[in-house]
């Protein structure tokens, strides 16, 4: 049985009736880890490792002032592989959509808990740097005005030790807001009433390329997808206005790619699923948008690159006597997150080495260098001569 | 538990004692299926269906005359990633290698059983198909001048119901020996005695490309490697002339792209690891190749257009109403082997269609349809709309 604190029995208790489950089967949950205890001063937060009960996974559960609440995990979304199709057939029951931008970043939740603003992670982690950044970059006062809102937005730019990317004219890192739902049900605002209530307290959000009828939706779609690939961004999201049929995805080639090329640098973590749905995508778009044989050849060659050309790389850095590393960086005003973020990914199990922080205005650049020992080891042996 | 016939118990005594294990060891590996009964006529061989105590899987077990005889699996054979340092470091502590071509077939291993030669795949089956063309195309006294011995070899050529070929220029299906071993220890034959025993019964056997010290084995094969991809073959076994050190094996950047561009015709069938592993052998060539930008990028369109066309193939003919399957041939005497290849493929599993036989000379051909519901059914969902 996982050990909890001694309180842990009432605060259960409390859960599983908010939850309206048996007290025996949140305790099964909790002993078998799919439902975990946060750490340091968020051990009252309860995550969800798995869905449970029609709950998803990443959802975060708490107790404030007696009373539960609840933050849902965000929604899965699924992927239109031909727009036309799918655009048809997921929206059949209403007449228009709304396109946003899909941005590569990382996905934070923001939500006051205890009266401060917190962001968490996809999978339901309280990420001290993300927090940081969520209170400098938003205006407190959504929070206490509407404490029962939680903002999904995506956290961009070149100063993120996730997903770092300097293609979006960003200096360090900026937070777009991109849904807002309550706490508990997890109901979201329709896409004008969140886009205004988000401009209220000017929330920096993701860029809206309009409302299209269905029946032009594909066609429109495909010249913003084309035209963001050429500036290599990720994508878009097709969204019901009213938020009621749920979102879907389509992302670009150029970002599809992209993903490969950084994945392939350090090939031997690369998931088996994550390459093989890339490729699927491509063989789809490819039909789709019914290119000739020159489009064909450059789709081909730039699938190819973005495998072999940062694998070559890897592989000679490390011929050359090198350790290769996922080098990202971030920037803090408060040297105490830097120790707390350290704290968050040693938990993580993520192996990271800081470099001493650098002085920039009044706040500090640290650069972070995520060595990954499974390339590295696996290439030194081939170079060695071990076989496959 | 697993119901045997009636003598089983009897034949598992002897079984454990010939295997050295207890014999309620053997009868839990029954138990769980690890070993399993043949069918049929040939429902006294056990096959392994995994390795136990280094019996590698494949194996098959049988009684004879009171007496217990075990047919090894094929050895598994590992992969140079880089051919130099892989030659160099596997093969230390010998001054030179046979360098052997590797085919694009299916292994078969042929053996006498109740004084008549069997065909035995990889997995340890009896194939009915393979049977009657190892009976046409072996002399069959071999088996009765070497009751102990095993072939081990490649099916090869156009009629051939596993990997169809027309690259080898055969015009239905050949067997090339690569291999003869005994029974019981699976001990192999040196390689200069293996030709001359293998030429003796005028035997086919794979080509032999020659011997060469390891400090210029590489650069020989690497040469080797390029002409056989230039048409289209597979690459290379490197083997110890005594065949005490095992042999690795290493192919080209065309076989391997070959491979995909077949499997991405059924892509919703392709296991991850498959694709994975070859993409990561192109890496590696390419660097130690040290290819030019030129070569660099026709490898990198070989193996994007080796994806994409096929699946694009793959889901016009789906959208124009076509039901993909792969087809494939075979080209028997005895109209008896089609009943009985039928029923094989049957118990496999193996969904095929076979047309009518229609008679060449003294044979028959029979085309073949093997069906891909996965991808068929995957492919129309999407172009209805389906969301991924």
């Amino acid at each position: 049985m996982h050990t909890l604190d001694s309180k842990t029995d009432v605060v259960l208790d409390g859960a599983a009736e908010y939850l309206n489950m048996p007290h025996s089967r949140l305790q099964e949950l909790v002993d078998k880890r799919d439902i975990r205890q946060n750490w340091g001063e968020y051990q009252h937060l309860f995550r969800f490792d798995t869905t449970v009960a029609g709950i998803q996974n990443g959802s975060v559960l708490y107790q404030r002032n007696g009373n539960f609440e609840l933050i849902r995990g965000f929604p899965k979304i699924r992927r239109a592989m031909l727009l036309e199709p799918a655009v048809h057939n997921h929206f059949s029951t209403i007449d228009s959509v709304v396109v946003e931008e899909k941005m590569n970043g990382y996905n934070i939740r923001v939500v006051s808990i205890d009266d401060h603003p917190v962001a968490i992670t996809r999978s339901g982690y309280i990420c001290p740097y993300s927090t940081e950044k969520a209170k400098t970059l938003l205006d407190a006062s959504f929070f206490h005005d509407h404490p029962d809102l939680v903002l999904h937005g995506e956290m961009v730019g070149p100063d993120n030790p996730y997903v770092p990317k300097d293609i979006y004219d960003i200096e360090s890192l900026e937070f777009f807001v991109f849904d807002i739902r309550k706490k508990g049900t997890g109901e979201p605002y329709p896409i004008k009433e969140r886009r205004r209530l988000a401009s209220e307290y000017n929330f920096t959000q993701v860029h809206h390329f309009g409302e299209f009828s269905t029946d032009v939706a594909p066609e429109k779609i495909q010249q913003i997808i084309q035209d963001l690939g050429a500036i290599e961004h990720e994508g878009v999201m097709i969204k019901d206005p009213e938020m009621i049929v749920p979102p879907i995805k389509y992302t670009c080639s150029q970002s599809n790619c992209g993903d490969l090329r950084h994945a392939f640098k350090f090939y031997n973590e690369v998931g088996r699923d994550y390459l093989f749905s890339r490729v699927v995508r491509e063989g789809f778009q490819a039909v789709e948008w019914n290119e000739g044989t020159q489009q064909l050849d450059e789709r081909c060659l730039r699938l190819g690159k973005s495998i072999i050309y940062p694998m070559m790389d890897t592989i000679r850095h490390i011929g050359e006597g090198e350790r290769i590393a996922d080098n990202v960086q971030i920037r803090v005003r408060d040297l105490d997150t830097v120790d707390k973020f350290k704290e968050y990914l040693r938990r993580l199990g993520v192996d990271a080495i800081f470099s001493a922080p650098k002085r920039i205005g009044d706040e500090y650049l640290l650069s972070i260098k995520k060595p990954n020992r499974s390339t590295n080891d696996k290439t030194d042996a081939i170079l060695k001569g071990d076989l496959w």
